[in-house]
């Protein structure tokens, strides 16, 4: 296996293991079998296992900067239509994955925070990140008067990420997709309607 | 020591390990360590460490309860200023222990949900009691006409927690307790202040 195909196996398995069960609970050993390499490899490529975490961490954002390609970019389509849908395709990947796994960053977020600063500072940059990703969509909609000029898009982007994330975890736990939905009908409906105006120019404008 | 003081010892020093690293970072030897008692004590107390863990989640539960009995029960104050005040005495804990470790229930939710069914069940069970603290207060305020009438509470009542504990997370890894008071305003001024007038009422009242 060549050098590149070989880092990008460990990474791609790791992923798939830490999702699931969790940074602390996957064991080394464990993603190198599902890699099919060698130990001595493995620190080829990385110091150590929190070493590999913080790279896992950069390969779980390329996902999600791909989803923001993906659903955020399209200037015809309104910025708040454009975030229903970006909402909407994760909820159809969860729905996939039977509920489970949750947010890989929410994840380490949770698990991490108190037990590595170096982890603390990564996902806090990819978190950062995130946030940003909902708060230009809220700019835009603030700048189309789609929502009120008293409203403070970075704040509202930080409830409507920390709140998302808490209704992630509550999937999980509910093995239901009831949270993912009562989050959009309160984040739609209350938290980005306190214009009612701005959402009916919303409504007539993308249909 | 007697029996029941070194089960309690046991649950003591589990939750407080538990909470700050985790369940499955947290070992059994660590655990007896700090609790002073050999191997065989525990095992006549737990069947294992997953069993152990179900107890903790009653554990984590009682302090939660005396909580809510200290600050939901007082019907000579409003509801929702008895729910301000629930969420203010949760920050102030948070900020004694300088933003580590966060909400041990949100934290077993998260880590546990899709590695042990009973696990699931249990912390399910503790996250509906959770629940019924916050839908009780919003139920009694619509009675009382200080929140509109066509709010469902169970669902409010349902993002307001799913939020609460993705903004406890939040706090975690900012290690700033921003992301509570965004969400306390966030939730009294636009979710629950959908009845303008009903917030005066609320204000006249409870001054």
């Amino acid at each position: 296996m060549a050098r590149d195909t070989s880092k990008k196996t460990i990474l791609r398995e790791g992923a798939r293991l830490i999702h699931a069960k969790g940074f602390n609970k996957t064991g080394l050993q464990e993603i190198l079998s599902a890699a099919g390499i060698p130990k001595g490899s493995f620190y080829f490529y990385f110091k150590s296992k929190d070493d590999f975490g913080l790279e896992l961490v950069d390969y779980y954002w390329e996902f999600i900067e791909a989803m923001g390609e993906t659903y955020l970019k399209d200037s015809t389509i309104g910025p708040l239509i454009r975030l229903e849908r970006f909402i909407d395709a994760y909820q159809a990947m969860f729905e996939n994955m039977g509920m489970r796994c949750g947010c890989p960053i929410g994840n380490l977020m949770q698990e991490m925070s108190d037990l590595s600063e170096p982890f603390r500072e990564k996902v806090g940059d990819i978190y950062a990140r995130m946030h940003g990703h909902i708060a230009r969509m809220l700019i835009e909609a603030k700048d189309l008067g789609e929502l009120p000029a008293g409203m403070d898009p970075a704040s509202t982007a930080q409830f409507i990420l920390n709140s998302w994330e808490g209704a992630i975890m509550h999937m999980k736990l509910a093995k239901s997709v009831e949270p993912l939905i009562i989050f959009k009908c309160m984040v739609f409906d209350h938290i980005l309607k306190i214009s009612q105006s701005g959402t009916e120019k919303r409504r007539k404008r993308h249909g």
